[in-house]
């Protein structure tokens, strides 16, 4: 196939796993195969299990605890599940055997200091060429989207209505 | 099932209609019946469709036709496929019978004056309760940001390497 770009969402809006989730359906739906490797994230969203199970040439594995992440004081179990995420991601991308490749908030994972952002740019810098690489999350560090092809922040809009999730129907308007 | 939401995805930034996609897939995942109605849009994107036929509960309907719009003096041909669409898009929504509803690209065809504004504000104010709403498409109006939800801006990052879709990937990395 033709030369995978390198893709990032990213920003603090709602949309970027979904975006990605989007893509690879897209993808899956064009015959290619996808693997999509979620960090820090267990329990599954059931529709996005579903899907997986659904569609033929999705593969998702999560990597993570449902445990909160202390950002200043990240615990060993969660460093070694986001290296083991990690080795599981460089091993499916050198593997050449998936059209795209999505990692799913590893942005966060490198904001939280989990992995080593050196070992994630040597795996962005040296993917195979025919391999689409997705990374998704939060925070996305600046030497990331430097060598990205597409950089895409979702932000999001604030207005008079956002304060609830419901906002305030029936009451404002 | 619970109140839906309204939901915008708008911004210059890629990823509206995909993170639209991977709602959708997650919804039916859940087992809700979701409907996509595409505005200005002609020829399918495979990958689309091919999932929209896999996946149980997932409908897509183009109104569009495969030219250029121009913004300034839209023909009366894409006016009338424009209301053709948003009355389809009424009659699905009111119809009650579909979970989430997406009017892709209903924005754009907002910003080039295809459909009414008032219109669509009656319709996205007076929706079922159960129905959740999906509006993409740049340049939303601030009236309907203003009844929305939720509303996620898709930014574009520029950076050096953003000139060509290849980026200068073996030039300057």
């Amino acid at each position: 196939m033709m030369e995978g770009l390198i893709q990032i969402y990213t920003g603090d809006g709602k949309g970027k796993t979904t975006a990605a989730l989007g893509l690879a359906v897209r993808a899956c739906g064009h015959g290619f195969k996808v693997y999509m490797i979620q960090f820090m994230k267990a329990g599954w969203d059931y529709g996005e299990l579903k899907t997986a199970m659904e569609l033929s040439n999705f593969t998702i594995r999560q990597f993570g605890r449902p445990v909160f992440v202390d950002k200043n004081n990240p615990s060993q179990i969660d460093i070694a599940l986001a290296n083991e995420a990690f080795d599981h991601a460089e091993e499916i991308v050198k593997s050449g055997k998936y059209d795209l490749v999505i990692l799913d908030e590893i942005n966060v994972a490198l904001d939280y200091k989990l992995i080593a952002l050196e070992k994630v740019l040597d795996l962005v810098r040296n993917k195979p060429e025919g391999v689409e690489l997705i990374l998704t999350g939060r925070n996305a560090p600046k030497e990331l989207i430097e060598i990205a092809d597409l950089t895409t922040e979702m932000r999001d809009i604030k207005h008079p209505y956002a304060k609830g999730i419901h906002g305030r129907r029936g009451v404002d308007y």
